[in-house]
């Protein structure tokens, strides 16, 4: 058995990083940008008012002064002229502040008759001035590779973006193999059971950047086997889950070798989990990269997220790097674990982690209802409530 | 000035929970469910192995016990004789084990020869048998109104449902407004900018199970506004942005006003934000919720996930809630807190929250940075690094 780290590796060794396409900016939130981008001009580009108020000369703005108000600057609509000794200038906020201002005075602040203002006793500090390039300068890099979150898609608008290079989506073929599924709607014969893998694992795909699609179910034989690898010849990720009714794996494997896949079969040392292929189809076959998932529902959801989700990040040009994992205090006691890293399902809450009581790999039903999976390294010692655990959110 | 508690709840107050719609399972991801679900029958439907190896009589199960293997059970294809004293089925994970048989001992503990299994010295403890209906039951329920995770996908697949009922998705119309803005692309004067906040918006919101749609910016006349409103009248949720150059939303309240919007004006006690206006369009114009939030760039984006997100939420019928908050250390002090609440950008790491240098609500690149919002009540005193602080992950 290897360790989880090891199988990462051995897939991340799998990957070859996808090529690049330009999309409009709106379509952005969820790629990865794979090319830096350089600011063309200062964010704000002028020296703008933060407040709604006056702008003055700074010295001038002491309790009880007076200003006759020149005119307005708004935000598009700058005031031209300059702010002289015992002028001022109504100003709003965002706009840019008049040249000879060097302070903001808050309209809450000055009582005004006809041009005439007066300042109040106390005043507030200021001075209320956003300096230009405060956001960012020209020619200041925003960094690939990222992956794009809403507020980043902002920012590429305010750097007048209209287009970003990101990475091509990753084509994840899935394939669910056995004689005992049906799918959604259909009608099972009592020794059936309705595939599901293939309906989580596209949803939980789709919302790591990857374009997922489910070909039809393989049958236990050679022929049928075959020929959903050909239709997932076009995929640059080939997903197989399955394969327990002639044993772990036997079939799919052998077919995929036949078909000129050099493959590797790890068993993991995790629960839920173990029994993991991983190889590269034939060039005939598209060079894709093939994993082969446990058919186990849980335990296929898992390894989804624990080696399926890095895998399509470093497609897209991440680093290769394991799931992330958050951290939170667990609510109630687990025991020392054995040999192998177990991914507990736990109900997360704000409180923190509750392991829930079974941990059986085929119930989906509580992974449905878990939302971390507590990470329990190999011989990991007892844990205490209020200890802090590791967990990946799901 | 009110709180960000009352605001919300006048917020929920205009919500109208939207209408459902069936969908097929595939597109179910991310949705909110709106009808129960009831399980059609047991999962699994039968009492199925839990490992590969031999199905036999448990009481028979001893180490240096001898069986006769009389046939297999695969997943999909069952043994359909009985098993009695001395005799053992082949038998594979998810297959259902046969009639009379009552444990299942792993292939690891088995020695085979033609026919005849021996079994080892010392057993594994057994009995690796799923009982029908470990994972549900026939008229088990599931229950709405429930955000449709991956997992979530996984288990109405067993269920086998093929279609859902969720909530429509609501419309949303965004508006930015201001003689100051731009288009990404376009290319700016020297007084203008270039509009992030709707594209920071509408990448948000997509996340939040909503159509957003950008409408062109409205320019700061009575014309170009009233034009904007026209053209989101088939939206649920108008979301306009600024007006700040013409003072505080002055003319966009005023115009929603006299195209029939019963309006509120909220000061809310927040930082950053404090602008906010609510209101519902008039029925000509299709009877809309209508959301005003500050023009500055980040408090548009804060404004989004505290105010627009809890109120997405609701529209598809999920409980009026705030945006659920988690909790982290934090790693250096905080002074503090003065009368409002304030949302501090913070970088989250593995280790904990570090709030940044600066908080001004104009600068685009610190949010992008920025992980998380912690979440400063009133007048919270000083906090110490390692206190454990709530804040919304963005």
């Amino acid at each position: 058995m290897i360790s989880v780290e090891a199988a990462l590796d051995a897939l991340f060794a799998l990957v070859r990083p996808l090529g690049t396409e330009e999309v409009p900016l709106r379509e952005a939130a969820g790629r990865v940008m794979r090319a830096d981008v350089h600011a063309f001009r200062d964010q704000p580009p002028f020296p703008g008012s933060a407040m709604d108020g006056y702008a003055v000369i700074a010295e001038e703005a002491q309790p009880h002064a007076m200003f006759r108000v020149i005119g307005e600057s708004a935000a598009g609509r700058r005031f031209e002229g300059q702010v002289k000794p015992g002028q001022a200038v109504r100003i709003f906020t965002g706009a840019p502040v008049p040249e000879g201002a060097t302070r903001v005075v808050l309209q809450e602040d000055v009582t005004r008759t006809g041009d005439i203002i007066t300042l109040t006793d106390p005043l507030d500090a200021g001075p209320h001035i956003r300096p230009a390039g405060v956001d960012f300068r020209q020619g200041d890099t925003f960094t690939a590779p990222r992956l794009l979150r809403p507020a980043d898609v902002a920012l590429l608008a305010a750097m007048n973006q209209p287009k970003v290079t990101v990475s091509r989506q990753p084509k994840v073929a899935l394939i669910s193999t056995g004689d005992e599924l049906v799918l959604p709607g259909e009608d099972p014969g009592p020794d059936q059971i309705v595939a599901s893998n293939t309906f989580g694992l596209e949803a939980l795909f789709r919302t790591l950047g990857a374009r997922p699609r489910i070909l039809p179910i393989a049958r236990d034989t050679r022929a049928s086997l075959e020929s959903a690898f050909h239709l997932a010849a076009d995929a640059d990720l080939v997903v197989t889950i399955g394969g327990a009714s002639v044993g772990d794996h036997d079939l799919v494997g052998q077919v995929a070798g036949d078909l000129g896949m050099e493959q590797s079969f790890y068993k993991v040392a995790m629960r839920p989990g173990k029994p993991l292929m991983a190889g590269r189809m034939g060039a005939d076959l598209g060079g894709a990269m093939m994993i082969g998932l446990p058919g186990n529902p849980v335990s296929a959801m898992v390894c989804g997220h624990v080696f399926a989700a890095p895998v399509l990040r470093a497609f897209q040009g991440l680093p290769a790097e394991p799931a992330p994992l958050a951290h939170a205090p667990l609510l109630a006691p687990l025991p020392a674990n054995g040999p192998r890293m177990h991914y507990m399902r736990a109900r997360l809450s704000p409180e923190g982690l509750r392991a829930f009581d079974s941990q059986d790999s085929s119930i989906l039903s509580i992974l449905s209802e878990a939302g971390a999976l507590i990470q329990r390294p190999p011989h990991a010692p007892a844990a205490e409530a209020g200890e802090i655990l590791p967990y990946l959110p799901i």
